[in-house]
């Protein structure tokens, strides 16, 4: 298996995002990205004790220190930022510092966002070890945490310097968390790309069973769809919402059901299914959704959370504009599109998975 | 007395400064610049009572509601930023509500990163009350909040989208406050502007008696200069740091004295002295920036803290790079520039100053 490069062309915040096997350890793999004289890792309790040794020879004459935070969503708070960032004061760190994420999606949001403060923005690097992170959130800049109300209310634009996806690291993810992840490629392939969804459809259990030549090729596909949406829209204020199929619905799910209790993963693949039955999809087209999660062992409903209460949890929801909220809906499978006029027993039918 | 508009051209982000007697109060001075159905405003418990009621009715048509927070400079902390967020989460705020500054520098500061990191930023709008807020703090988008260890050492860069100063707040300044917003008046001087240094020396007496004519001009002096350097350089890369003059010095006397003990212009006051000693000035040049700090009814020396305490505390300084502290030194007054290297017996007798 050959390693790939993909860009993300966004002028001087320009990077890279390298995906190879086994990269991590490869001396100068990361120390070509710091600029200054000294590096904070922050990694959480499950990823350091496998992976901290190899990334620091990684980091060959880079004074560096390792932060470890507890695993899982519920880390995602302000008052871990105010802990990284009491490390990097503690380190003495300056403007010239790095940050370097070591970890799946949450580790890297906070990093970002604490990257983002410290000291008005220092520059910090993406090493995501989960599948999740990999194909989707250690790309394009959005880093942030959550507050008890809503997921990610807190956070910043700050892009990475560069992103380095060792798939090696995938052989130790948990298969419920590598499953998670499995969504986040559906979503590319359902909101935009009919012929990736095809082939997913035809690799799914290649796709499962980490055939490396499938797995680096899905992560590829979707990093390169991902640098070219964040590329024209950074700030999204267009089509990088697309990139939200399901997300408005999930994170409801996640919301209410409590951080942590469903992988973020699980609750984007039950609200694409949301989307598309609030779509007004037909049948056929919402049973080879739910098909497709199902074959890659992902839920298809919501839990019995009640409609209501997802719906009152969704109008804090970000995409809210001058009081309505904005859904990312289906056209057919493959094809997404922005809309604040959604179908009202359409959506009637979709929060009502829901009511259990 | 005729009202001012300086504007600040950032692409974009362009926005005015309009600077104008009484003005508070006159329909849609602020409802034109909320683009939002709905805004925050953020004050505290000394401007509040005296002009929130005048701001709401700048406001005519725009929902909106007030958080009052408690006065100075220890309630920049990363707590109060999460109290504001709560606010905004409270009152379901979405991406296009405004963030309203009511307040001196403090107060712009924490709005401002608040803004910044709610839901990724939303808009803000300073309404500076405080002299020093309104030729400085206001103006060019640095927010941010204290750490123990450091003033300002956590924030972002989030340009206002208006600057409203109403210099008829200043009758109500207590004058010790007034006399710190000068010390930012005399760092123009200093930096860059030897006419303006002249013109200063002449009517400092006018300036603090608030003539209006001289204190307008003077405020309009200063945000036009700062608007000329943040327009060239907004993220501090170069020439924007001289505007850091006395400030390296004056963080450490904050932060060593304890937040809210020296008012930052008086800190400030203090380390243009200070920089002028290390810059090893000809004593009557000294005496020159002395005499007029003094005119103005501030410190000329720094607190008997202990010069190797200071030099501790500057070395968390933002301006460091690559463990060197850069520091604002002065090649005459009205000429600053930024250096690593700085003739070290000078540097000594400056930090001795603070040996008590």
């Amino acid at each position: 298996m050959t390693e790939q490069t993909v860009s993300v062309e966004l002028g001087e915040r320009r990077y890279t995002i390298r995906i190879a096997a086994n990269v991590l350890g490869e001396p100068r793999a990361l120390a070509d990205f710091v600029n200054g004289p000294d590096a904070l890792i922050v990694s959480n309790e499950v990823v350091a004790p496998l992976y901290a040794d190899r990334l620091r020879e990684s980091l060959p004459g880079v004074r560096h220190e390792l932060v470890i935070l507890p695993d899982g969503e519920q880390t995602k708070s302000l008052t871990t930022i105010a802990t990284v960032l009491d490390h990097l004061v503690a380190m003495n760190a300056n403007r010239d510092t790095t940050v370097i994420a070591l970890g799946g999606g949450v580790v890297g949001d906070i990093s970002g966002f604490a990257a983002s403060v410290y000291q008005r923005g220092v520059s910090f690097i993406q090493v995501p070890t989960t599948l999740l992170a990999q194909v989707d959130s250690s790309v394009g800049g959005k880093t942030g945490v959550n507050h008890p109300a809503g997921k990610n209310l807190i956070g910043a634009f700050h892009q990475p310097a560069h992103v380095l996806i060792d798939t090696g690291t995938l052989t130790t993810l948990p298969a419920r968390e590598y499953s998670a992840g499995i969504a986040e490629i559906i979503k590319y392939a359902v909101l935009g790309d009919r012929r990736f969804l095809a082939w997913l459809e035809n690799n799914i259990t290649a796709l499962r069973e980490q055939d490396p030549t499938v797995v680096a090729e899905a992560i590829r596909h979707c990093c390169t769809m991902k640098a070219e949406i964040v590329a024209g829209d950074e700030r999204e204020r267009g089509r990088r919402a697309l990139l939200n199929l399901g997300h408005t619905f999930g994170h409801a799910i996640e919301t209410v059901a409590g951080y942590g209790e469903w992988l973020h993963g699980e609750a984007v693949a039950a609200g694409m299914v949301m989307a598309a039955i609030a779509s007004d999809l037909p049948d056929r087209d919402i049973e080879r959704l739910r098909s497709l999660l199902a074959s890659a062992g992902l839920p298809v409903a919501p839990p019995p959370l009640g409609g209501d209460v997802l719906w009152r949890a969704m109008q804090l929801d970000k995409k809210v504009k001058d009081g309505k909220l904005r859904l990312i809906l289906l056209r057919e499978l493959g094809d997404a599109y922005v809309t604040a006029d959604c179908n009202n027993a359409a959506l009637q039918a979709a929060l009502a998975l829901a009511d259990g």
